[in-house]
């Protein structure tokens, strides 16, 4: 018998947590064991109070309105859409689900909703798992990060105990790439991409005054400095001094002065990155610093604000510079307008190979990837490199070259609740760069640029769920 | 006699400030009038100090370095590369004037230097003349906003009192879009079409979870608010509602919780647009609210920041209601990842044009376009229209229908130490929202889309001066 498939995406956006359920959707409407495709609302929350939206009738529904059939010919795709049409798609289709993979921020809605665990209090998994014999759904895939995995894990061990025939998958996102189990988790290129994008644009700016200059950029990464870390990958294009302080290592005030001074006698001006989280030896956010009391900038202003402003301060309590922090905010996991290729299309894979490991029974996986070492592949082109990449690349190697990944699967259990955080052997000794080790590891992960469809100069996206009106 | 013609770049830079230099030395080269093409670095300082760059040699050598002649056929190019190739380029000379021409933030240097007035001290510019004396300077082309349109003009009346065959022409730059005589200025159409698809993704953001919740964005503009209008143009494809408060009105606190209580009615999620030079009725910045002694967020904390921070309290002072404030900082200027092709085009064709003025001794003009009213165009296609604009286009009337213009020249001197803000007809009774008459106005100039060359995953960009190494 036929089964449903219910499918949702929990925690914090990224700007392709909507390619893996593009390729889940895309998926899940090839395969025959599936029927229905339901997507909940506001991730688990939303099954709880069933807010389901049927998917299939949805996306064909949307494709009409997005992408006329009697037009189909004459669709163009962007480039993510000739991907598609290569995997078998119809233009029509291929442009949809393009148009979907290329949305940030959940189509479905998020939630953070973290579970109970099922041997103290086992009602939140009966009601789950009534829901779900109630709509017959036979496949549950959530798409989220740790907590979203641990919620997985969960549901999926308490339906075998039950003797239920429902496979729960886990599908990986998060910008910070701290999940075990992966080599590298999706949404976390294309913040990388932004970020080291953005930060050689930054750069532009700091150069064009004949002025010392301090240029602090914040990224986000509470507990890992993943995202900092894609600095490095500037740094190495770049033509400044970059400082780059990780969540990683503990913080000093001193030494940091230290850099910057020692910096700017190297050059006139200087790009510092930090990550929100980083900590000072006792173990103190140092964005807490502002937060206090009686805290002024050297004009004696009251200050506040994140990592990236207290460095400032540190700055000007020392030496008379121009100074300027910038917080990438929100910015960083939305930018459909510049998203990394490689990320993109793995991202949209996973979505499509957890439909496959849920038909398989493969209860209690989550859809993963592993690099494969170089001697694997030698002779192979990255997924992500550009044909078209004809021009001197400057003093890195080729950056795609042995790049390619193998997609798996691993148990919910080793993801769940773990961190994996920078090794610190990735750190230069000097505290502020990073090694040969990390840049080789970061570099694949960018490459390609993909952009969202913009009508009337503007991105359009899709979303499976309308707001009360303006 | 051949002259030499001297280009430099002032004030605050925007993502295409280097479209018009790439124009300029696109059509210097061609000249015949002209023989040596110099850069001064860090604008009219750099003439001070004679630091000049010898621009045709130094483009055709970082041609070869960029894009390898033997390598011509296989010279892929940017759409803009495109565009150049029609106006009769070598792909070589395409590729390379296209790199410059999306590579944000002044390839030369800026400064913000103001000169005295000449009647009153006639010293810099008796400097400046033996100069251009020295270096046989017959054109001198000086791309920026209001104060370098005061600095070329000044300095054009000199030359023209002083009897030298010196032609002064300034070629316009800014992304606030405040200079007068012209329809709208380059820089502004990129800056406003990062700002407007940076909210609607950002919008993505705000409707994923099921909360209530207030997202505020400050954009530049301390004296007028074009930038911030430009939120206008996601608001009528956005699906929330948004409240956009300019510079050019005087804000209430209390009318501005009455609008977020409003707002909050009709919607549980909302956006917030604000210029950071929003002044209450006392005509006091409200960002420097923050700034003040003993001033404290809902926490007790002390807060500092811009206007958004003062706008977040102002609403977690009334209503309980989560909140972000988002600043898009020097980010808005120097996109070149996500540029207009209308104004990337534009600005090219402005800084061509101003070599045109110069060669026919115009001195004392700027560059300037015209936006030619719809009946005289009815039929023309709009620069930046998109051919591939093939789907629905929403609710508002295709953006760039009878949109064209027409370039043209206007005397500097009507131009210099003018500011031109949105008229007040333009904004909506509600005091946060723009007429048809701004929209209209505002949407052929974010058409089309440019993107910077990327290689290995980044942007590729050019410059004229290098910094003392890392």
């Amino acid at each position: 018998m036929k089964k449903n498939l219910l499918v949702a995406q929990s925690g914090g956006p990224t700007a392709v947590i909507n390619a893996s359920l593009s390729g889940v959707i895309w998926k899940a409407m090839q395969e025959e064991k599936i029927d229905k495709i339901y997507g909940a609302q506001h991730g688990i929350a939303g099954v709880f109070s069933e807010e389901f939206v049927e998917l299939k009738a949805c996306a064909k529904k949307q494709m009409e309105e997005h992408f006329p059939k009697k037009e189909e010919e004459s669709i163009l795709l962007s480039p993510f859409g000739d991907f598609l049409l290569v995997k078998g798609s119809t233009r029509q289709e291929a442009a949809y689900f393009s148009r979907l993979a290329q949305t940030p921020a959940a189509a479905l809605g998020s939630c953070r909703l973290k579970l109970k665990n099922p041997q103290e209090d086992p009602r939140e998994f009966q009601e789950l798992l009534s829901v779900f014999k109630a709509w017959n759904i036979g496949y549950f895939l959530y798409i989220g990060g740790n907590d979203s995995m641990d919620t997985a894990w969960k549901l999926s061990a308490y339906c075998k105990e039950q003797g239920e025939d429902i496979v729960v998958v886990g599908v990986p996102k998060t910008i910070d790439n701290d999940l075990e189990g992966i080599d590298h988790c999706p949404g976390f290129g294309s913040s990388a991409k932004y970020i080291a994008a953005s930060l050689l644009e930054l750069e532009r700016e700091c150069l064009v005054y004949d002025t010392k200059y301090v240029m602090i950029v914040e990224m986000m990464g509470r507990n890992a400095g993943w995202l900092t870390a894609a600095a490095a990958l500037s740094a190495e294009k770049g033509s400044i001094p970059y400082l780059i302080y990780l969540e990683e290592q503990s913080f000093s005030k001193e030494q940091f002065q230290k850099d910057v001074e020692k910096a700017l006698q190297q050059s006139d001006q200087v790009m510092v990155a930090v990550s929100e989280g980083i900590k000072d030896s006792n173990g103190k956010f140092l964005y807490t610093y502002g937060r206090e009391e009686g805290n002024k900038d050297a004009f004696g202003h009251s200050i506040a604000g994140g990592a990236g402003g207290v460095l400032e301060q540190m700055i000007l309590e020392k030496m008379s510079v121009k100074t300027r922090s910038i917080e990438f905010n929100l910015l960083q996991r939305c930018a459909g307008h510049l998203l990394s290729k490689t990320d993109v299309e793995e991202s949209f894979l996973l979505g499509a190979q957890a439909v496959e490991l849920a038909v398989l029974g493969e209860n209690g996986k989550m859809s993963s990837l592993r690099r494969k070492l170089s001697g694997e592949n030698s002779f192979e082109k990255s997924s992500g490199q550009k044909d078209s990449e004809n021009s001197n690349t400057g003093k890195s190697p080729k950056a795609g070259i042995g790049y390619a990944v193998e997609y798996s699967a691993v148990p919910l259990s080793e993801v769940a609740n773990q961190e994996k955080k920078i090794p610190l052997s990735w750190i230069g000794k000097d505290g502020h760069s990073l090694e040969e080790e990390a840049l080789a590891y970061l570099r694949p992960l960018i490459l390609g640029e993909y952009s969202c469809d913009f009508v009337d100069g503007l991105p359009q996206y899709i979303s499976f769920f309308e707001k009360s009106g303006k």
